[in-house]
């Protein structure tokens, strides 16, 4: 019998909460648009509608989450501010969110974070405190940080206020193109790909949901076969926002919500960014293009459906870009 | 007093025109979205309303004149198909326009275009023919052709079924933002910002209508100041697509409905340029962006305002961007 704490660890949002979060974070956050693409259909097979995630508030998804987990805390709790460790875009996304309600947010990166994430971070008003980048000397100062401050903390993924808020991605989508037949997210700690089942399945329950991943990074496909959270060696994948594990909370989900994860491989991610870009003329960051790499691939079958692909985030360093030597 | 000919040498359509090309080009072209940007509103100071028409086929704007243009012809006309030069989108435009249509289109092209313009014109199953890369000897080429087939010329800008479909992006932009108080385009040959004057002033007669154009191709603004089409000495501006004079027709055009046109350093160009990919993650090519670097460099006073502002287009080479070295 699970005592009431772990039952907490692995509470999982409703329909109803996610409808809730919709509500909550609609006043902060875009409704992004959904794009297709004749060329990119044509490629392959099907018909793709892309929910333009990277159109969001601080070019990503994570504006959801940290939105509404941000207004879900009560006045008190929220007086005295909130608190993560990031060097990705929810850290970005929580000083987002928090300037919002006009309370503080302390993030906590590694000092080695590259200049223009400190930067996005520092201008939406979050105080950093920077660790020496290695998990213990994170966690250390996290602890530090909420000793200070009585802050709450706000997981990136692993909390369930933060998932109903991802979820509303796909709630958006699905009631703009009600006739699809597949959703498709990225996956890398899985509130995302948590949020999309959930969501998706609660509005249509025929409907299948995929995972995508680079198959430098394939924990999550390794988890779903086992059915315990697998770890994961350290990674090159291209995908910085995909080199995080699944959560008991997020891998019991994806059990229950999606059918399958497929695995791209680091050329075939930079093809299918590439081809974004070209083809759509929108910038997507490497983790977004994980499912269209995964369909070029065939590493998930589509062929013939309407499927829905979660474009995750927009936010790349337009010095370096990965087709370039 | 104008004898036929000259009258119809400056013949410009009329809203009803522009009406009929909309609904003639309809299932042929995007209806593009409409974003906005917070972060860029705040560094011009007013609200900026971004026509899409990177997103349009072809990726640029000109596949609406191309489509009305040939969409216009009687099916004797278009059974010997079209004809035109262009290094660039528009001859993209017209080889789609054609395809649509099922009939053939010829495109004479400089032997010296890049790889990536004439493969975009193959693909789209037009025939390239190659003439030395100069006036005299594209002129002889498209009187060769035009012997060898009978194909009705279509010319960039300097027509009227052309100007009237480029118009239906702005009868669209104020369809979508009626509160518009001003609208921007960029100015090459004049096509678009004649289309664009005629058809926001039909639908708002006190809007302002703002021509935008790079310094170093400054022609279009002289060419106003002065009332005649003034000469373009060879430039070096990094926008291909506004290396061209006005014609007497974009012209009467433009000294009728255009409040100012605005000029812009190249620096100012490509930092436009990369704001837009970096805020708004969408991929716009340098004369997409001369109108925001008008209002950043303040040669365009917009402030407080509603402006909107027509993207042009999306085609660049992912390999050379104008802010690497």
């Amino acid at each position: 019998m699970r005592d009431a704490a772990e039952g907490d660890r692995l509470a999982l949002p409703g329909v109803e909460a996610i409808r809730a979060a919709q509500a909550r974070i609609a006043p902060h956050v875009h409704r992004t648009p959904v794009l297709s693409c004749a060329a990119i259909d044509a490629e392959v097979g099907a018909r793709l509608y892309f929910k333009c995630e990277n159109f969001q508030k601080v070019g990503a998804f994570k504006a959801r989450g940290a939105t509404n987990a941000v207004f879900s805390l009560t006045d008190d709790e929220a007086r005295l501010g909130v608190l993560t460790h990031s060097s990705g875009n929810h850290g970005a996304a929580l000083a987002y969110a928090a300037r919002e309600r006009h309370i503080a947010a302390w993030v906590v990166m590694p000092e080695n974070s590259a200049q223009v994430k400190k930067d996005n971070v520092r201008r939406l008003g979050a105080t950093i405190r920077f660790c020496a980048p290695n998990v213990p000397a994170r966690e250390a100062l996290l602890k530090e940080v909420l000793g200070e401050t009585g802050a709450t903390v706000i997981h990136p993924f692993d909390d369930e206020r933060v998932i109903a808020g991802q979820a509303t991605a796909a709630l958006e989508l699905l009631e703009d193109r009600p006739d699809l037949d597949i959703v498709i997210a990225p996956v890398g700690g899985g509130g995302l790909l948590s949020g999309t089942a959930i969501a998706a399945r609660a509005l249509k329950p025929s409907i299948r949901v995929y995972g995508a991943e680079p198959r430098n990074a394939d924990d999550a496909a390794r988890s779903l076969r086992t059915g315990s959270v697998e770890p994961l060696a350290p990674t090159t994948t291209i995908c910085d926002g995909l080199r995080t594990t699944l959560s008991p909370r997020t891998l019991a989900a994806i059990r229950q919500g999606v059918a399958a994860i497929g695995t791209a491989s680091e050329d075939g991610i930079v093809r299918a960014m590439r081809m974004t870009w070209e083809r759509m003329k929108i910038v997507i960051e490497p983790s977004s293009a994980v499912p269209l790499a995964c369909l070029l691939e065939r590493t998930l079958d589509v062929a013939g459906a309407n499927v829905g692909v979660i474009l995750s985030g927009g936010n790349v360093d337009l010095d370096r870009l990965p087709w370039q030597a």
